[in-house]
């Protein structure tokens, strides 16, 4: 049995998320569909994580198994042939039996993009958050970095899954910026593994403290907004 | 009676084109329905040009006359404000009665996008023409400038126009060349205007001459295929 890692690049604006849901489209149930096409029975397809219906990718990483010799090269042709365009194979490479895209992954990177000019492009109205609401752009600068380090992120986590039992909600976060570029600020965030709505919560809270809601020393103790999923882009697993 | 230019962006892909057919949505028709909630009556708005089904525009010209006293900043945030999010009303000024979008223009630029690389992003695919096939490059870039001048334009005009009597098919190009950025071709021509499926014409002519199949001696005689809508934009109009 071969073990396939797989890298993708998805617009997620049509997409419910990464995970199959009955009667709807997602990015794991794509995948499969298209593989079962090509293998001919089901194939499960494990990700590095979920991603949340909206949410686009630039490099996610998953993982299949598999029995048919077709060379690596003709795998990823075939898959990108019958996938939608809006989801790509951009590479595919052997690993070893065992390995687990979402337990292996030592590293992901996420950015936030956020617009704050008053008319926001066509071509972007997919991939940033407009908010050209008034923002304190040094208080915004200072509370980015306070993420940084090992925390429970607890009051980051979705509220379904902020209370849920025996898993810990400690995370590292190694790096955790914001920039500006033009009317643009640009959050990246790379850390050790991510909750669920973890990132939109954490851009949700800058834009609090933005606005003079949350203090600017130390570690938040509150979450803001989930800030709109659209936004956000998984930029790399590292393994 | 006051005359609006606007200046609009707008991603294509959902439109059936600029001009106003029975029945489908476009980006004239769009405006209209905008202006006419707006306004409580009928308006007829004016572009420089038709655009054709998916092609863009980064700067549109158009315009309408008003007897609203509406300040200008408040009409483009009502009409921003009602129109979806792929059209967007960039600025809004005042013009002389007598401005005319389409005859008042002095030249054009478009913009076509050819992706060369294997996989093309997810976030390109409707923005660009991916062509992976082989195309000698020093070809293309040859041939780019030869349209450049005063030329009858017939043969680039599209089948249904181009024996259309009455009309000049004679239109000059101020310049028109062909640039590589890593993976992309992007052609640029600037011209005093451009006869239907001009611009993808041209562009259909250059793969041709990249292909070999079009001496690059004198300007060229005969069309390529017209090139898809999607890698097309308008990026700019002048007065």
């Amino acid at each position: 049995m071969r073990r396939i890692k797989i890298t993708l690049a998805y617009d997620g604006t049509q997409y419910h998320g990464w995970q199959v849901q009955p009667a709807l489209t997602t990015i794991q149930g794509t995948l499969q569909d298209v593989l079962a096409e090509i293998e001919g029975h089901p194939i499960h397809v494990e990700g590095s994580g979920r991603t949340d219906a909206g949410v686009h990718a630039l490099a996610q990483a998953a993982a299949f198994s598999l029995d048919n010799p077709i060379p690596l090269e003709n795998l990823q042709r075939a898959m990108n042939r019958l996938l939608p365009r809006d989801i790509r194979v951009l590479s595919a490479e052997e690993r070893d039996a065992g390995f687990n895209p979402r337990y292996d992954a030592r590293a992901k990177t996420y950015e936030y993009r956020i617009f704050r000019g008053p008319v926001c492009s066509p071509f972007e109205r997919c991939y940033v958050y407009h908010y050209p609401f008034p923002l304190d752009l040094v208080r915004l600068l200072d509370a980015a970095p306070l993420f940084e380090g090992q925390h429970d992120f607890s009051v980051f986590a979705a509220a379904d899954d902020r209370d849920a039992e025996g898993h810990s909600k400690v995370r590292t976060i190694f790096s955790s910026v914001l920039t500006r570029d033009q009317d643009r600020l640009i959050y990246r965030v790379r850390g050790s593994g991510f909750l669920k709505h973890m990132v939109r919560n954490l851009v949700g809270t800058l834009i609090e403290a933005g606005r003079g809601n949350i203090g600017d020393t130390g570690f938040p103790l509150e979450s803001g907004a989930t800030a709109p999923a659209k936004g956000l882009v998984l930029v790399g697993v590292e393994y």
